[in-house]
């Protein structure tokens, strides 16, 4: 019988990329989706279609509510940044990220995976074109995997080490697009704008896009998504 | 200015314990309740009245489906075991454990902590009574607390390190009683019924009760709670 993996989806091309990945080394995956009252809703709806189209066993959507924790462009009002350079995107912690985000989501993976007997988790995590996230490093990943061995009683009498996977960490945007190529990705299926308009579409001119069509551009591959800038 | 601290308080004995705690330490404090589906939702008016009652400066509810993760008494249709020994309640993972519920709550407390820019989280766990929940013990909240640090901006770039503390870990029940006595905790205002009635009236006879009747009859106090067994 295969191992079960929990994969985390949003619909972007990473986590996309970090299902082909898990499914790649033969893992039996269960996807999560987490509904935070993002402003890019339709990031929902794509990692649903992802995870039937690439045959995830099971598909859960948690909601957590992290709108009360203010403080981002994802979540909030206030406008989300465009046309930057590579430079201005990656210094700094960004104006998008969300207070403890991968912690909460984790957390919720680590229960999860406590109840289906599971542990693999993987979460397509990047320190590459990121590097202001404070929890996309590789030193946080190791401690959130203590954490998650010391918290739960698969952790604590299973038989194997539960295990944070994060196959995309050290790897360039060009270089994960090059990766799905290899693994079969259909990179239609995949999100990354943070401010579409009501149909999907991508602007085309926040970071996430610029970071994707310059990760295109790089791997010498086509983009197939649509932008209206 | 006296330093801010997060306190997690469920309206039980130890929570409202751990509050009072916090304020003799001369922290400014802002409460944290998580309504997460639980059977016994009178704790919830419980933490609101005591956060009221005893000067907390804020207090936020957040709202955490945990009954989508099952495998516990506490949110699901499964019977609450009661008249259970002192030997019985605290062997093996009990029953009432929910799956990486503590890790839930503290990533939460982390993002509040990042928000508030707040170095210090209080949480009321104890190792003694609770012996089961493997993320009750000290090596654990060592390895939250890494991850906290690790994961915030506030840990990274803040002038002090996120502290999480935990006074009650190594108390047992009797001794956390009378520390609530000596610092004027209105023990009437605490819940600690796994199976209230719709009254809010405790049952008197699940683990819950049992271990707070023993803790009072050791600390030679009387507890001032009505129960209907």
């Amino acid at each position: 019988m295969p191992l079960k993996a929990i994969v985390l989806l949003s619909g972007g091309l990473d986590s996309t990329t970090t299902l082909a990945i898990a499914q790649n080394e033969g893992f039996e995956t269960l996807t999560l989706s987490f509904d935070y009252g993002q402003r890019h809703r339709v990031e929902l709806d794509r990692a649903r279609t992802i995870a039937e189209q690439m045959g995830a066993v099971e598909h859960r959507v948690v909601t957590v509510d992290l709108r009360q924790f203010g403080a981002s462009a994802l979540t909030d009002t206030i406008e989300v940044p465009t046309h930057r350079s590579a430079g201005e995107i990656t210094s700094g912690i960004p104006i998008t990220y969300v207070p403890a985000r991968n912690t909460i989501f984790l957390s919720y993976a680590l229960a999860c995976a406590e109840v289906m007997e599971c542990g693999d988790i993987f979460i397509g995590i990047n320190a590459i074109d990121y590097s202001g996230y404070p929890d996309c490093r590789p030193e946080y990943i190791a401690a959130f995997e203590k954490v998650a061995n010391l918290a739960t009683r698969i952790g604590v009498e299973g038989a194997r080490k539960l295990k944070i996977h994060t196959p995309l960490i050290q790897m360039t945007k060009a270089q994960i697009i090059k990766k799905g190529l290899d693994l079969g990705v259909n990179h239609s299926l995949t999100h990354s704008c943070y401010d579409p308009d009501e149909n999907g579409i991508a602007c085309g001119v926040c970071d996430s896009c610029l970071l994707r069509l310059k990760g295109f551009k790089e791997a010498g591959a086509l983009d197939p998504l649509k932008y209206r800038a």
